[in-house]
Parts: C-alpha cells; sequence; structure tokens
C-alpha cells in the first residue's frame, strides 16, 4: 500500500439519509476540487482546515448533488494527511458516482482499514489504539463498547509500555553481568531477579487469563438453554427477546452471523443459543441433532435447564449429569410454568426441587405471561459480573494479543528456569529478549507487512 | 410537529466505519455543548457556522466517543435553524448512546422528514423540492437520480409555475368579465380563450401522460421473461444479472420488495418479473401459478417471449396470442440455445422464426455462454429509450401531482364545455379556479397539514 496516494472511500452504511465520502492523501483536496463546484467560485484549496464548502459535485455540466464538504488539513487530520469529507445524499447511485468520479480525478479506492493505518504510519496513534478503532466499531454493547474505547485511548498501552519497562531493566542487568561475563562478576542478584520475573510472570499470566473474559464481552457471552422437547424453551427465549431486546440490536447490518440470538442486558450481550431437545432417541438425525446441541453446550458459559415445574423433582440429577458440564459453566435450573400455580403452592414447589438438588441456582418462572423473567435477568448479568470489569482493568479480548502473551508467558518460563538451573547468562537473556519481542509485537513497536496486513484487513473499508 | 423544538436522529445508514448525528433547532448547538468536551476548554456555542470542532461526547465523566462536530448557524443550514451534525463511530451502540445523551439533554427525536419539513416550512425549499428529497435519496440509476434532481433542483417547479401563470391569466379575464356582469360587457374573446384553454389542457395532459415513463422510470422498468417450461428462462435471468449487475446494486438497504431481480442497464432499471412456464394443465395448483404469471405479465412494460431455437416456429402464433398483450407492451422473441448452432444455421434457423412472426424483434442468444446478450441489453435499453428523457422534459414520477394533474385535467374540460356551451362566467371561473386550486396542491402554494404529513411520512429518519 504506497502511501503518496490519494485514497477515497464510502466511510457510511447503505440505506440512510446522508452519507460520508472520504478523501486522503497529499492530493486530497486537490482532487476533490477537480469535482465540486462552489456557486460563489470557491475552491477547497483557499479553504482552512475544519472548515466547510456548501456547493455542488459535478460530472462535467452535470450535476451529481449538492454536498457539504469539510477540509481537513496535514497533520491536523485523522490519518494525519489532506483529507476532504463529502457528506452528499445517501442514494446508492449518488454515492457511487462520486467515488467514481474521485477515481476518475486521481483518487485511487482505499484498502480496508487504510486511513487508519495511515494515521498509524503517520504516527497519530499506536498500533493497539489504531487496532481497537475496528473494535469500537463494531462495539455493541456497553460492555464491549469500553473495552475498545479504553484500548482506542491508550489505556491498554500504558499496561504494556509498563510491564516491557520492568522487563528491559531485567534483561539490561543480566546483559550487563555478560558484558562481563569474563571476570565473573555477579551483578544481577539471582534471587532478586527471581522476583522481578515472577512478579512479570504474574501480570503476564493475568492478562492472558483475562481473555477468557474479555473474548465473552466482545463476543457475546454464549448461554444454552436445554431441556426436554416442549418444557418451553423457545418461548422463554422468545420471552426474553421481547422484555429486553435492546435498541441497538433493531439495527441491522453488523456481519455477525445471525444463526443465534442475541440480547443485551445490564449492557452486556449475550448469545443465546438455539438448541434442540435432549432426550434419548433410536433415531439416527435426532441424535446427530442432539450430539451437536452437546457440542454446542460446551461452548456456553452459562446453561439455563429448562424445566417444567410440575414434573418430578427426581429427574433432576439424571438430566444434570447427561449435561456434562465443565467446571468453567454455571448452570441454572429454570423451572418454567410457574402461572399454573398459586403462590403458596410456588413457593412449596421450588422449596421441593432445590431440596433434590441444592448446589445450584434456581428460578420459578412463566415465559408465558412474563413472571420471574427480571429475576433470571438479573442473574445472567451477575453471573459475568466481574470486579474486573468494574475497576476498569486492561482485559485482553483480542486474540492476536492473546497469541502473543502466551508466547510471552512460555519464553518467560524457559528463562526462570534458565535462573534457577543456573544456565548461562547469554540463554537467560536471549529468553528475556523472546518476553519483549512478543510484547513488541502486542504494541506495534515491532510491525511487519505481514502483521499489519492481518490487522487492518479486518478492518471496514472507509475505515 | 411543533416547529420550535430542537430535533435530533442519525442519519447514515448501519453498519458503516462512520456514523452522522443531526441535530437542528433553536436548542441545537446549546443541546450538543451539554454533551461535547473540548480538550482545550472549546464551546460550540463560540463556533462560527460552517466550521468544525475535534472532541468528545461524554456521559458525566465517562468518555462515549471522540467526534467531529459542523456547526452550521440560522438561517445558513439545512433546515434554516442552528444545526451541529456529529460525525462519530459506526458502533451501533456509540450512534445509540450519542442520541439518547442527547435527547436526555433536551432534543426529541426527529419524525421521519422531519429535517426537510422544516426546511421548508422556513422557505429554503419549495414543497417540489421538499418532496424530491426523498426520491433522490432513494434514486438508484442514473435516470431515477436525473429526474428527482431535476425536481430537487426546482426544474419542474419552473414548469408548474408558467402553467399556473397562463391560466391566472385566463381566469382573471372571465373574473373581469363578471365583474362587469350586468353591463353585459364581453372583455374576454371567447375564441381566444378556447385557444388559451386548449393549449393549457395540452400541456396538463402532456404532463400527466409522462407519468407512465416517470413510474417506470422511479420504480424500474416492469420486463416479463415468459415462455414454457425448461426453455431456459432462469438461465438468461442469472446471465443477465451476472453480466450487468451495476456497482449500485450490490448495496443492500433499500426498502424495496426483492422478490424480483433488479439489473440497471445504460443508467435505467429494470426489474424482472419471475414468471411459472405457461402451459395448459388439468393441475389447479400449477394453473393458479400460470394465472399469477399472466396478470403480472400484464403490468410489464416489456415482455420477452423466450423460445427454444430448435423448436418449430409453427408454434409462434399461439404462443403469442396466449400472452394476451394489450397496445402499450413491448414484445420481443428470444430465441435461446444458439450455441448449439453453427452461424450459418443461426442465421437460417432465426429467417425461418421471423418469417412466420414478422412484426417484432428477435434475438438469437445463448443464456448458458453469453453469446448475443449484449444485444439484448442493447434492445431493453432502446425499448424504454424517449426524447423527452433526452430533451431533459418535466417527466412526473410522483402519484401525488399525477392525481392532481387528474383533476386539473377534469376541471379544465369542465370549464371547456361551460365555454363552449355559453354557459355563465360564474361557472366557467369556478372550473378555471378548480384547475388552478388542483396546481397550486402540487406546488405548494396550498398545503395542507394532511398533505404534508402525507408527504414528509414517507421520508426517511434523519432526513
Amino acid at each position: 500500500m504506497p502511501e503518496n496516494t490519494t485514497i477515497a472511500a464510502i466511510a457510511t452504511g447503505p440505506g440512510g439519509a446522508l452519507a460520508l465520502i472520504r478523501v486522503s492523501g497529499p492530493e486530497a483536496i486537490a482532487v476533490t476540487d477537480r469535482v465540486f463546484w462552489h456557486p460563489g467560485g470557491k475552491r477547497l484549496a483557499d479553504q482552512p482546515g475544519f472548515s466547510i464548502a456548501y456547493g455542488d459535485i459535478r460530472d462535467g455540466t452535470r450535476t451529481v448533488d449538492d454536498v457539504l464538504v469539510s477540509v481537513f488539513r496535514a497533520p491536523r487530520s485523522y490519518t494525519g494527511d489532506d483529507m476532504a469529507e463529502i457528506s452528499c445524499h445517501g442514494s446508492p447511485y449518488i454515492q457511487q458516482e462520486i467515488l467514481r468520479l474521485l477515481l476518475c480525478k486521481g483518487a485511487v479506492a482505499a484498502a480496508p482499514g487504510e486511513f487508519t493505518l495511515r494515521a498509524f504510519l503517520h504516527g497519530k496513534m499506536g498500533l493497539l489504539q489504531a487496532e481497537a478503532v475496528a473494535d469500537v466499531i463494531a462495539s455493541d454493547s456497553r460492555a464491549s463498547h469500553a473495552l475498545a474505547a479504553n484500548q482506542m485511548r491508550g489505556g491498554y498501552s500504558e499496561e504494556f509500555r509498563a510491564l516491557r519497562g520492568r522487563l528491559i531493566e531485567v534483561a539490561s542487568l543480566v546483559e550487563l553481568e555478560l558484558d562481563f561475563g569474563e571476570e565473573e562478576v555477579e551483578f544481577a542478584d539471582r534471587s532478586q531477579l527471581l522476583l522481578l520475573i515472577d512478579a512479570i510472570g504474574e501480570k503476564i499470566d493475568s492478562l492472558k487469563s483475562s481473555f477468557a473474559l474479555g473474548n465473552v464481552i466482545k463476543n457475546g457471552v454464549p448461554v444454552a438453554i436445554v431441556g426436554p422437547p416442549n418444557v418451553g424453551k423457545s418461548t422463554l427465549l422468545n420471552a426474553l427477546l421481547k422484555e429486553n431486546r435492546a435498541l441497538v440490536s433493531d439495527i441491522a447490518g453488523t456481519t455477525r452471523d445471525l444463526i443465534e440470538e442475541e440480547i443485551t442486558l445490564g449492557g452486556i450481550r449475550f448469545r443465546f443459543i438455539d438448541t434442540a431437545g435432549i432426550r434419548t432417541t433410536d433415531d439416527t438425525l435426532e441424535s446427530m441433532g442432539i450430539e451437536r446441541t452437546l457440542q454446542r453446550m460446551e461452548q456456553a458459559a452459562i446453561v439455563l435447564l429448562l424445566t417444567d415445574i410440575a414434573d418430578d423433582p427426581a429427574v433432576l440429577p439424571v438430566r444434570i449429569e447427561s449435561l456434562n458440564l465443565s467446571t468453567g459453566q454455571s448452570l441454572a435450573i429454570v423451572l418454567n410454568k410457574s402461572d399454573l400455580l398459586s403462590e403458596d403452592e410456588l413457593t412449596a414447589r421450588t422449596e421441593e426441587w432445590q431440596r433434590v438438588w441444592a448446589e445450584t441456582s434456581f428460578f420459578a418462572l412463566s415465559a408465558k405471561s412474563g413472571q420471574g423473567l427480571p429475576q433470571l435477568s438479573d442473574y445472567l448479568c451477575a453471573a459475568i459480573r466481574d470486579e474486573r470489569i468494574e475497576r476498569g482493568d486492561v482485559i485482553v479480548s483480542n486474540v492476536r494479543h492473546h497469541e502473543a502473551l502466551i508466547r510471552a508467558s512460555e519464553s518467560l518460563q524457559h528463562a526462570r528456569a534458565a535462573l534457577t538451573s543456573a544456565l548461562s547468562g547469554d540463554l537467560l537473556s536471549e529468553d528475556l529478549r523472546g518476553v519483549i519481542h512478543a510484547l513488541d509485537l502486542i504494541t506495534g513497536d515491532i510491525t511487519t507487512d505481514d502483521i499489519l496486513s492481518s490487522i487492518f484487513s479486518k478492518f471496514c473499508i472507509g475505515k
């Protein structure tokens, strides 16, 4: 991607009243001037930065649209280059025509994320911040937005920079010793070094393990609703959707796979996994369906076992056992059809169920009437509540960062082993450099074309 | 819709990198200032019109997004009121949060088209121009865009204004005579009046009849591909789609019913109607399908009768007769599977078909190989080509205008009858006023709340 070209792209989604077309590069204002016509004869070239001009986009003498053009001057722009942003009517024809004209007059079509890539290359933002821009755009809940926005505003970078500083300190001590190696001087107190390395290791492990939380916040918390057929699974899902569907989820156009239903509760996005009823069967096709259900259930962070409140509580242990839950999964028993009982009956019946299985949460509700639904919503939010979110800790949500942290952690373990087994300072130093390298890949202190293209190709066009 | 409120709405489509949120009204800048935070402490209230400020949108101390805010000062804005346009990241969460904050801080949610309604009420544009804004936004082909843009830029209004001027002239002459009625003075030469009325009638009729063209340009030219089963109808449609699908049609998000396939050829949108094969059958269900096909065929402006080139040409008259075409419909015979013949065979075979039915256009092509497809595309464009488009004539594409023109035409006929049968000047004058009234409804010289709400409720929100 050559940096001296002028790039153009439509930056807004289809179907709106208005659209924005962005132009950036050394010729951005000149190229836009070639298609812009001002009733008073003004040129964009004479406009100061952060000002707006009203006029027409023209193809020769034919007016394509009347527009507002915002002018930005290097380096005070998003990319750091000269920029023009054309606000036009949202017609698909007009947008394509304006883009076509700009491309005719000297611009090239921007690649995905190319505006942000240039901002990074021009030093307008660090790699972590640039990377977070895509997450900010994709964020669809308060929690996922908070994570991405923290990274975009640099909170994240500071954490990694501090960690790197401590590592450099340790590595310098070891390398100083190496320089004087022949004289057998031991500058670094090895037990002191061990303490430093363990403290760093603890920090890396805590970042690494935050990924489990970061990932569910970013992609939604997977919740499985399971239970025998006809117990009301779909009714419960519909009731949750109807009660809680956030305004944001009315907006289509995210690229997410919509096989699952998504609901935002308390600022957190939950992905409800539709499961087929589980029972023993001789039918091959049905068995396959049940197997798929069990597989998807393995991915669930929370499992809601739905049961008819009128059933015999004795069935519960068998049903729970068949779920084959792993330790990381939260289970709640949901007793449906509470509307068929009086309040006293309800209390008695729920207690009866709890006696059979005391180790978990019970909710009596009616998916049909909505009775008891708010309590279930509260439970779901509480199940994912984490003090790390409350404290505003750095939470890793990016697969690339997670992988680099795994490598950093491995190198650090090798370093620790080298230290404790009194291996040569050379190996120790190499391992410590390995840890620093892994962190540098995260922060963008080291970048390769491969890393950049893999990061920015995931962006949308126009950003 | 009270005019002194401050309204806010998201103006761009979902799913983009960026989004625009518009605020308009007396408090637009004050309301936006309440959620805007500038690193240098600047206030939007101190910004001049047509300038941009960079800063954060904050909810208390929590930053929702970093944004650019464009400031416009009354009356130099789209609506004529003070306006702020917030350009933020395209995240659905961020957009909803910013809108929510604005509504908390004193704005109200804008109704569909409310920005344009205000522009009309503030005299920034005439009703015809305001009405055209929605058509411009919906325009998805060069031709539909040209029609809407002409109306938005006022070309259309001038035509109606001129027509109204001539009517006023005639009506004044008649009314002058009425004022002197007792004296039996005849100021207006009745044969002269008749000439004037006929000239006006001709103009009204020509506008009225332009609706047939305007409607197909606006909504797409309906084309039916008909023919016996397995003759290659779907293959032809797919081949046309693949060859010609314009860039614009990759953009989803229009509200159009997508049961039909749409293709833009030569700047004109064609709607291809999928038809079931037509044949005689005893099957009730199939008969119903065929009946539906025939009904939809009645709406087609162009009918392509697809035939296997290897068939016996003698079948043609029967097939054409069964189509029961009306006079306004163009028919073309498409001889498919030309790839199975040599060039000489092709010529001979086509001539053989033409001998049986000389009155129409024949195309030999292969939907499979694409051979002959460009000629068919050219034919479709030529079939809809109209000198009125080439000349840039005013073409009516709006149902409301068409209905008012029908009423104007009726009143004018009554006026003519009153004139020729020497009825009293009173009746003549009333009829002429009826014509003027109908035109005034079109141009917005007379508006009612009903008319305004029916026009603007069809707009999208944010415009």
